[in-house]
C-alpha cells in the first residue's frame, strides 16, 4: 500500500509525532510506503510532495514542535473547485489511502473528500480541545503546561500588596486552556468564553481575597472571553462576519478595567504563540503516537471516512461525520468545579 | 459535616492536590470542616491529627510534591484488631466521613472499614497507574514525565559508537511507566513485567541499529522485568514470599548480559524515587483536584463504600469492590503498539 | 552575635537562598542568631520583625520564588527622617550588624545607614544585572531562562509564511535580559535600551530572512527600547520625570509599526512578570547561597560598608560606594557579539 | 579565509552552539568559509569532512545537545605518529585554520598541533569544569541543572521515617558537578574526590538529621569519590594504571555501607549520561556562543596558540600551555562555604 499524510491548520505539538507514528506503523507492520503533502491541502492540489522513509530522520522528529510537512490555509472554495486536481494528483502518485491531520476545519475538508470518493483517516489536531467525538487532542495538555508553568511563577511575585496578575491564555471560542490552566495553577479567578464575566462580580473577588490579608490575586483570562451583555463599556470590541462582538487583548481589556475601579496594580502577561509551540509533553506524544498508529492500522484496514479518538484508555474510530458534528466547549458541571476552587 | 481524610502507602505527586481539592469543596460547597489523620492509618489508628482550614496554607500546598499529611505502613493484622479504636477515634472526633486516599493497599483497607459500618470514600493514588476500574491515576503523569526528560537527554549523547543506554524506570508489577515514558522518549525497545523478556532479543534488536549506521540504542527497564525462563543465568534473582523470583537492579543486570554478549558499551540510568516526587504535572494536579472535589461531594451526598474514578472526560465513583477487584496491567494490544515504535 | 537581613525592592528568584545562607551560616560559622526584618525598609522603620531559626522552615525555602520576608517601597524622605527612629529600632532590638539585600536603591540607602554610623552589609539583588561592581546578580539568569523557554517555544510555530514574533522581555533601563536571551534563544534580532533601533533596519532585516527562504523571523524586545530619534511617529510615547520619552507596550508598538510597514503577520508574546517569579535556577540558588554565606562572615569580620560581589569565580567584598557607582549598562562590543548572530 | 573546526572528546551540552558561533562569525564578520572534521582528530586524520554553510540547517543546531560532527577517541601515539598526514590534509583542503574544541586532552592534542606549526585555536569543553585558566566550561551548567532537578525532586519523597536518598553525580577526578548540584539542591551531605569522606561522620550527620526529627537526608556523591584511607572495608575498589583506588558505583557503595552501620532505609538515584545529553541551559548556550565568536576571531586575527577562557564577564584568551596546565579542583575553601550549607 501507499500512504499519504498532510497536516493542516494552525501549529500544535505533536504533529510530527502522528507523522512519525504513520510512517513507522505503516512500514513495520504492513510494508508500505509513505508519502508526505507540503502545506496541507495546499500541497494536496499543487502536488507538492516528499518521500517519508522509515529512517533516522522520521525517528528523530518525536520531539520536535512543528511539522515537518509544513502547514497551509486554502480556501474552501478553492478547495472544493480542485476536487478533480486532488484526484488526479492522488492517482498519478498511486496513493491508496490518506491521513488528514487537523482541526475541526481540516476534518471537515477530510470528510467532503471523502464524500466524493476518496479514501481519507483523519486525525484531530487542535490545542483548544475542542474536537466533538474524542476525550483529548494532542498539544491541548503541552499548552496547558506552558501556560501553568506561567502561573505556578506568579504565585511567588508578591511584591506589593493588592496586586492583580492576569495571564491571557489561548482559546478563541473554548475555554479549555483556561479551564484546566487555571485549575493546575491554583488561580484565583479564571474567565472562559462559555460564560459571559461580570466585571464586578471578578473584582469581588479579588476585594474579598485581599480583605483576607492576601496580597495579591491571578486571573486566568482566555483570549475569546466576553463580557457579560451591559456590564462593561459598549465601546469595546468589533463585530465580526457573524455580528458577534470580539475583543483584541481582552486580558489588557480586564485589567485596565479592574484598574479604573479600584486603583489595584494590575499586571498582564500575554503569553500567544509559545503555547502552540516546542517540546510537546510526555502525555502529547504517547497520544499522537497512538494516534498515528491506529490512523495507519484503520487505513490499511480500508475503515475509511473514520476520524481516530481518544475514548477513555482506548484509541477509537469514529465517523468524520461525528468528529465534525460540533464544537466541544466546557461543559456547566466542569466551570463548577473549577469555581469551587477559586477565591 | 465533619470531613476527615488521610493519605497512606508511598509517595505520588499530587495528594497534596487532593487534600486540597477536599478542603476547599467542604468548605466552599457545603460550609463543612474538614480533619486530616497524620501518617495514614497510623494516625486514624493512634488519633493524631490536624484541622485542615480552607486557608492561605491550603491554597498554597498544590504545587507540592509529598504530602502533607505525611502517610505511613500499619500491618494489616494490627489494622484490622484496631477496628474499635477506629471507630472511637472518629467519633470521639466527631467525624461524620473519612476520605481515604491510597493504593491498592490502601483502597482495600478503606474496602474493610466500610463494610464494617464505618462511613468512608476512596481516592485511588499510584504512580504505577495499576488500579482498576479508573482510566488513569494522578501521579503517573509525572512519573512518566520525569522518565521521558532523561530518555530526551541520552538521544543527544552518542559520543561513541555501538553504545547502549539503558534507563531503569519504576514498575514493579505493571510496566506502564516504562511503557508510556518508552514510547514517549522514541526508546528503541521497552521491556515491562507483563511480558517476559528474552535477552537475545534485545541484543538483536540493537545489533540491528548498528547494522543500520545508528551508533546507539536505549532500551527502557521496568524494575520489575523478569526473563523468560531458561534465556538468563538460572543463578540470578531471589525468590520473593509468593515463590516468585524478583531481581533487584534489573537495569544493572540486563546491561551486564548485553555486554558480556557483545562487548557493546553499556551505560545505565536509575533514576529510583526522583519519580515519585517534586511538582506534580499540570495534569496531574488537574485530575487530582477533580478527584478532591468529587471525594468531597460525594461524602456530603453519603455515597460511601465508593471510590472516585476516571472515566474517560469524566469523574466517576465506582464501588470499592469494584477499584480493588484485581491489579490493572498493560494489555498486550498496547504492547504491541509501543512495538510499531521499537528499532 | 545578633544578625539582622532584610529584603527591599522587586522580587526576584534567588532572595530565600540568602536569607537561608545569612542564617545558617550565622548559626554553624558563628553561633549568632538571626533576625529578619519585614517589608523592606518599612520593616525596619516599624520595627515589624521576625526570629530567623536555622530550622526546618529556613532549610525548605532554598527553592522557593519571592522572599518569606516580604519586600516594600519607601519614599527616601521618609527613609532619611527616620534614621533615629532606625537606630532605635535596632539597638532596642540589641542587633549588632543588618545585611540589606536589595537592587540599586536598596544599596544606596544601605550605603546612607552605613554613611550614618549603622553597621551595614550589602547584597547586591537585581534580574535586571544592572548593579556595578558585579559580574551577574542572582534572579538574573532565571530572568533569562524563562525568556529562552519562550523563544525556543516560537522557533517551532512556523505555521504560514512570513510572520514576525515578537517577545517583549523585562529590562527598562539595560538590556542583559534581552542580550542574554536573545542569544540563547537564537533570536533573529534583538533591541536593548542602549542602542536606540531603527524600525527600517529591522524590517530590512526581517525581509532579508524571507528572501532567503525563511519562513519567520523572532525578535526580543527589551521593553526600555526606544526609536532612534525621527524614525517612528512622533506622537508615541510619554516623557517621565526626566524628560526622556518612555513607552509602553514597546513590543506591541514595534510589530504593529512592522505590520504596517510590511502587512507582515505579527504575534507579541509579552513575558511580563512571569520573569521575576517562581523557582530560581541551579545557577542562581549557588550564586545567592554564596553572597548570604559571604555576607554573614563580613558581618562578623566587621566589615561594613561593604557589598559582596561576584568577580570571576570568587565572591569579593566591595565598597557600597562602588556597588552603587554607576548602572551597569550593556558594552558595545557585547551587543556587536550578539548582532554576529542575528539574521 | 578557510577555517576548519572539530569537536573531541565526551558530549557535553553545547558543542553545537560553539559550532553555529564559529560558523557564522566566519561568514558575517570575515566573509570566510567553513569546514567541519567529523568525530573529531580521527577524521583530521583520515580527511572526512563536510562543508559548514552559514544556513538554515546551522542556525537550527544551538538547542541541540551531541554535536553535529561527531566526536571521536584517537590514541596519542597514532595522532602524534599522524602529524605528516594531517598536515597535507589541511594544506590539500586548503585550511588557514583550525578551531578545536574539547576537553583537557584534547587542548593538550592542540597545543601540540600548535607547537608543531599548525595554527590552531582552542575551545575549552568538559561538563566537568575542570579546565585551567578558564572560570567555567560550557556544559556544567546543564550537568549542574540537571542533577539539582533530580534533587529538588527527592525532597518531596519523605514518605517513611529514616530515609536516605543518594545520588550518584559525574565527576571522576574533581567535584564541581557534586559541589555546585548539591548546594543548589540543598543536599545535607556532599561528597567529592577532593576531600576522602569518612563514612562515620557521614552517617553522624544523617543520624543527628533525625535525631532533630527530620524524616529523611540528602546525599550527593561524585562518581570519583574516595574514602579515606582505613575508614572503610579494604577489599572495596580495585586499581587503576598509576596505582591509585577506583571505586564503581560509588553511590550504592556508600549506600550500602551507611544501611549495614544503622539499619536505615536507602534509595539510591545513578544520573549517568543524562548529564551529558539534551538541550542546554541558556547559561551554557550564551557562553558556548562567545566561545564560538571569539575563537572566530582570533583565529581570524592569527593568534593562534590560544585557547578562549571566561575571565568574570569577558572572554579572553590564554595560551594552551596556560590551559592545560594543571586541573582545575574545588578549591578548600569552596568546600568550606558548602559544608555550612551541610545538615
Amino acid at each position: 500500500m501507499r500512504l499519504a499524510t498532510l497536516t493542516s491548520g494552525g501549529d500544535c505539538p505533536g504533529l510530527n509525532a502522528v507523522i512519525r507514528g504513520v510512517v513507522r506503523t505503516a512500514n513495520t507492520e504492513f510494508g508500505s510506503t509513505c508519502v508526505g503533502y507540503l502545506d496541507g491541502w495546499v500541497g494536496l492540489l499543487e502536488d507538492k510532495r516528499m518521500q517519508l522513509y522509515d529512517d533516522h530522520f522520521i525517528d528523530s522528529i518525536l520531539l520536535r514542535g512543528g511539522t515537518i510537512l509544513g502547514t497551509g490555509r486554502l480556501h474552501p472554495d478553492k478547495f472544493k473547485a480542485g476536487l478533480d486536481q486532488i484526484k488526479d494528483n492522488l492517482a498519478e502518485a498511486e496513493i491508496d489511502a490518506l491521513v488528514a491531520i487537523g482541526g475541526e476545519g481540516t476534518l471537515k475538508g477530510a470528510k467532503w473528500l471523502s464524500d466524493n470518493g476518496i479514501p481519507v483517516v483523519g486525525v484531530p489536531k487542535t490545542i483548544d480541545n475542542d474536537v466533538n467525538a474524542t476525550d483529548y487532542t494532542f498539544g491541548f495538555d503541552t499548552a496547558v503546561s506552558v501556560a501553568t508553568d506561567a502561573i505556578d511563577r506568579l504565585h511567588t511575585t508578591a511584591e506589593s500588596h493588592n496586586r492583580i496578575l492576569i495571564v491571557e491564555v489561548m482559546g478563541r471560542h473554548v475555554g479549555w486552556i483556561a479551564l484546566h490552566a487555571g485549575m493546575a495553577g491554583g488561580a484565583h479567578y479564571t474567565v472562559i468564553p462559555e460564560e459571559p464575566f461580570d466585571i464586578a462580580e471578578i473584582t469581588k473577588a479579588m476585594e474579598r481575597r485581599f480583605q483576607m490579608g492576601e496580597k495579591y490575586g491571578i486571573i486566568v483570562v482566555a483570549e475569546g472571553a466576553v463580557p457579560k451583555e451591559g456590564t462593561m463599556d459598549a465601546g469595546l470590541g468589533e463585530e465580526d462576519e457573524f455580528g458577534h462582538k470580539t475583543f483584541k487583548g481582552m486580558g489588557q481589556i480586564i485589567g485596565d478595567e479592574i484598574h479604573k475601579r479600584t486603583g489595584y496594580d494590575v499586571r498582564t502577561t500575554v503569553l500567544g504563540h509559545i503555547q502552540r509551540g516546542g517540546t510537546p509533553t510526555a502525555y502529547d506524544r504517547v497520544l499522537a503516537t497512538r494516534y498515528g498508529v491506529a490512523a495507519a492500522r484503520a487505513a490499511h484496514e480500508g475503515k475509511f471516512g473514520t476520524s481516530v479518538a481518544l475514548h477513555g484508555e482506548d484509541i477509537a474510530l469514529v465517523s468524520l461525520e461525528e468528529a465534525v458534528g460540533k464544537l466541544k466547549t466546557v461543559p456547566e458541571h466542569r466551570y463548577k468545579t473549577a469555581k469551587a476552587m477559586f477565591g
